[in-house]
């Protein structure tokens, strides 16, 4: 590993010995430097069209395997370094997509790859345990360490999951538990219960719902995808749930400039919310949870204001629903706090907290109320994976160390006055920048000229993602620095010359 | 590692030469001698009570973060090997409860161990791709290689999926599509279908089920939950569908001494099917699929012949409802076949087989016609993880190579003529022994003497597992030889004793 480091040094260097001489990056505002040494590559590097000929071979190969509608391309991911994805036909590209957001500190980080090295470690790679009967002896402690270490405020307690889809469903599940208990006055079901519940009868398994907002997306497993409301394709054709959708505030942006209106909208939903939990009551059918995005991922981008959660957290309280804050994406960093929600500066946020993506494993947090008294309640065979757990615990080390959070707010800083520029230079095309840390977008005109910009600079070397109808999404690594954002922003420039 | 492994063989050669001198272990029939020299440990070795001194403090601390209810002992994995479970209290246990079902080749198996030193395939372990947009290179190979080298018959496709939930939610999901995809005759969705299913409501979500039976399990999401029935807990205070449940035959064992009875009791709960099927269709719930376990595993190892399959699979054909074999717990080797499903000899026996378990990764094979002809709509982020298929391919390997299914028959033969004894000698106390290779169960008088045996096994050295109600599993690895069986029988012969 050690000689396959040093040659990939060696290229870098005679990479930017060459890119000295080569005067293909221009800079909006400052040159694109480096702050520090490291091993990453210092720029894209394009040979083909992506996807090129290799990915194109692959993809027909799999395409006899699975659906392949949504490939992009191969990646060769041992190549990959930092903020730079390499394809299988040779491309670098600066990637400000991350695998749907969930690479936290960069391909092949030298931490990780440190963790993979340490013969102590390779144990929990190759026995996975059934973590709730037999956890490893250093279950708990890394728990402490990693997980609860970074736990929301109020939330003590976590549990971990397999992946995002698994966190919400097991953390509906503890709702209606919570609820249902609640209802009962903390007494032991009876039989009736026991029985009834086993043939998917009430009073067993009790009518219940999760209230959610359109334009929201919490996973695609049955449960979640009730809750899901973001692209028909996702839901089309499945058997659901008859739960409150209300609608999310639908802002205008810069948020600072449409203060007045964005509240009146804001009001709207709220009164909605209100009026959703009453209806269903009546229906028979309460509203034991309410789930939300602090930012609205998949489906858009979607922002509301700290005024607008505070207010949806107190009727939450004021109905005796859960209240459940959905970070799978807004999670671990992006958006300059570790949690997105952390941006509302309360002292009570919620009472789950979801999260999987950046931070390796799914899981939940939440309050000490909502752990089942019963166990087997909420349980699986494997619960999580202790290796992820490992590997997050170190990314966690560097995220402090190396004050990552810090670097998201400057990077992010200069990636939005970009966008301000742009969307300031280019009207008639891009609108509605928006966002925070680095976790940034911005509309464009429709949805096949989003697609166009993203496929072009997909072949300049940068890759985005799409969200929503016609936004495309920045969701870059936690190392993503100010140069990085300088490199996108000349690319990206350049593209846009061609719409003037 | 290398030398940690010479110190463990050092420490396993030192046991074996006290052992030559201690007379604890008495065979049933031969001495249980080991086949060929290997670094697993050569029985069980108690110090404490189980669970000791530490593991109690550990379940302390972890109580702090979650519910412990279900926590048996704290694990030291990197001393467990092959068969043997070492627990933090220094206790080494043969183990037949295998994480539930879930380690195929034993602890730290040198092959796996070997995967993870190969500095090539560390880039798997710290680069998790979103598999749906982003795959790596060898994806479509490895696929090839592994999981399509053992697909079951008539099953050309392969999904990965994170865990057992998620492939059978995602299965069933392949299943709507399908049918509904029938229904419309083929056609593009409406307008009115793409709106509809974005606010949960038909045509867009119509209302199918899925036929699932009494005492089946088949996870825990709320999808799976709604045809999972094999015990309260599961399933309480949470909300599900209205889905049809049809009784598992009830057999009385052994199967060919109560052939007339089983067939008669075989053809009650398939009258039933149809009716069910008939029933729920005038209720405007059609069954778009059929779910079922070869074997009852959770439920409490229920059987049925291979006639009830043939017949359950003719009435899916016949009502134009999939047929969805769920062979998480009963798939990867452990019947002496490599599908239970196999054990019916059927050209077309499945259009879905579901996995995950002891095939480290998640999954389903299907049909050509269950892959959805959109992309995304079978799709999440992760979609798996390559690193778990590397280690599946080396486990395929290994039971290649090492020819373990016919050492599974071998181990299983002794192993339920152990059983056999047993219940011929303890009629008051055991009945029903049956099973498929170390796939196997016996049935103990209650609930409460089943969970007492296990607490008495597991304080002589041996990991045993409940299932059903009063039943006793046995889920031993593949690497589980006949001298392992032995050493099983001894033990558990000696505990018996007390029950004379």
């Amino acid at each position: 590993m050690a000689s396959t480091l040093l040659c990939r040094q060696l290229a870098v260097n005679l990479q930017q010995n060459l890119r000295l001489s080569a005067p293909s990056y221009r800079c909006i505002s400052k040159a694109a430097t480096k702050s520090s040494p490291d091993l990453e590559f210092d720029g894209p590097s394009m040979k083909t069209e992506v996807p090129g000929p290799r990915s194109r071979e692959l993809t027909e190969q799999l395409d006899k395997i699975q659906n392949t509608g949504a490939i992009n391309f191969f990646c060769n991911y041992e190549e990959s370094r930092g903020n730079y994805l390499v394809d299988v036909d040779g491309n670098r590209m600066l990637d400000l997509y991350t695998q749907i957001s969930s690479i936290p500190i960069g391909y092949n980080h030298p931490a990780l790859l440190k963790v993979m090295q340490n013969p102590q470690n390779l144990s929990a790679f190759v026995n996975r345990p059934a973590l709730g009967i037999l956890p490893p002896e250093n279950f708990p402690g890394n728990l402490l360490d990693a997980l609860l270490s970074i736990a929301p405020k109020g939330l003590r307690k976590v549990q971990t999951m397999a992946c995002g889809s698994c966190s919400n469903e097991n953390a509906y599940k503890a709702i209606f538990i919570w609820y249902r208990n609640k209802e009962r006055g903390n007494m032991k079901p009876t039989k009736e219960d026991l029985d009834s519940c086993l043939i998917n009868q009430a009073p067993g398994c009790p009518e219940f719902s999760i209230l959610s907002f359109m334009g929201g997306f919490h996973g695609r497993t049955l449960g979640c995808l009730a809750t899901t409301h973001s692209k028909a394709m996702h839901k089309l054709d499945v058997t659901t749930f008859d739960w409150p959708i209300a609608p999310f505030p639908r802002l205008r942006y810069p948020l600072e400039e449409f203060v007045r209106e964005n509240a009146q909208e804001e009001a709207r939903c709220l009164e909605e919310v209100e009026d959703l939990i009453v209806k269903y009551r009546k229906k028979g059918k309460m509203v034991a949870g309410i789930v939300v995005e602090p930012i609205q991922s998949e489906g858009g981008d979607n922002h509301a204001s700290t005024d607008f959660f505070k207010k949806l957290r107190d009727i939450a309280k004021k109905h005796g629903c859960v209240f459940h804050v959905d970070e799978v994406q807004t999670g671990g960093g992006g958006t300059g706090k570790f949690w997105a929600h952390e941006h509302w500066g309360m002292d009570d946020p919620a009472d789950i907290v979801s999260f999987s993506k950046k931070m390796l494993t799914g899981g939940y947090f939440h309050k000490d109320e909502l752990t089942p008294a019963e166990p087997y309640r909420i349980f699986n065979t494997w619960m999580g994976d202790p290796s992820k757990n490992l590997l997050l615990n170190e990314v966690l080390n560097v995220i402090r160390t190396e004050n990552l959070l810090d670097e998201v707010s400057r990077a992010g800083k200069v990636l939005m006055d970009g966008l301000y520029d742009f969307q300031a230079r280019y009207p008639h095309l891009l609108s509605a920048a928006r966002g925070q840390g680095t976790f940034l977008a911005i509309d464009v005109t429709d949805e096949a000229t989003r697609n166009n910009l993203i496929i072009k600079a997909r072949n300049k070397g940068v890759v985005l993602g799409g969200c929503g109808e016609r936004s495309i999404r920045f969701r870059p690594t936690l190392v993503f620095k100010q140069h990085h954002a300088h490199v996108f922003l000349n690319i990206f420039n350049d593209i846009l010359a061609e719409y003037k």
